[in-house]
């Protein structure tokens, strides 16, 4: 299973692909990066550059799901409106390529990485590069945020993976047959 | 001049089309309407619907350029960043199309149409019909409000005109050739 994890921001949005296999294995770190736009272009000059980023980065990687950070917070109610946006045309670029989606909010994403919510950045960047066996943390910072991300999805316990909910169905099902 | 004006949402985008002709004739109504998503669908599908219907807007009436309502004000934080990632697709849609855009706050297209930042829906709806010499309002109410996003560029006075910047460049660099 291959995982675009998407940090997005209207200035540098962090990416990472990452491959999970099935078991025990570790997941395998593809490419990682981000997509920049130009301060100086309008806004939907950059909303159009970061979609074309994403699915660039679709059509290359061939990703099965995509995880994204969750913004549903204000420290500053403009910046995060504007980051609304360019979340908008990145889940856009992921429904239209088919790909299953799953949101994290931050607290989520270091907890899934680190084991605790409230983790620096610094402490995500350390947790990412040790379980992707790399030698250093991503570069740049966001680069790895995007890790994060797609690490949350692959890594998380709690979360119904596609095969498990069709399992489910398939049960409960069967269950249900059984007590006619 | 063909002007698409758009109220986004995320349940209902409002929309109208409005021609301009030079002078002083009053603007036209082509059609307005509401794009409409179901709350049952994820965001990513709603988002996806409300661009296939802007871009569907856009191959049918060939606008010039859109105006559409800003919304950096908060009175629900998540509603907002939920209606920026709605706004960040329609405006997508508009630079795709190569149109220009052009972004009006609520208060702006109110004193545009109503001539008072304050007024009231009613009065919004009511001068709409006026101006568009129409016998009723434009139903549903969202309707009204993506035509007056049109009215607030096609009536402005204040708004420098594609055509007036132009001439004020080629003014200034007359200016500037003499004063050498």
């Amino acid at each position: 299973m291959i995982i675009l994890g998407i940090d997005p921001g209207t200035a540098i949005t962090g990416y990472g692909v990452v491959r999970k296999d099935p078991g025990a294995a570790p997941p395998v770190l593809i490419e990682c990066g981000v997509l920049r736009t130009k301060p100086t272009q309008s806004l939907a000059r950059r909303l159009a550059d970061i979609h074309e980023g994403v699915v660039e980065l679709i059509a290359r990687h061939k990703p099965d799901a995509i995880s994204i950070e969750d913004v549903f917070y204000a420290r500053n109610v403009r910046t995060t409106i504007v980051l609304g946006h360019a979340r908008g045309v990145i889940l856009l670029a992921a429904i239209q390529a088919g790909l299953d989606i799953f949101e994290y909010p931050p607290r989520e994403i270091k907890k899934a990485v680190v084991g605790n919510g409230a983790a620096s950045k610094q402490q995500v960047q350390f947790m990412v590069a040790s379980l992707l066996r790399l030698k250093t943390p991503p570069q740049p910072a966001d680069a790895a945020d995007g890790v994060a991300a797609a690490l949350a999805y692959a890594l998380a316990p709690g979360i119904p993976k596609l095969t498990d909910i069709a399992k489910i169905t398939e049960l409960e099902a069967a269950v249900a047959s059984r007590s006619k």
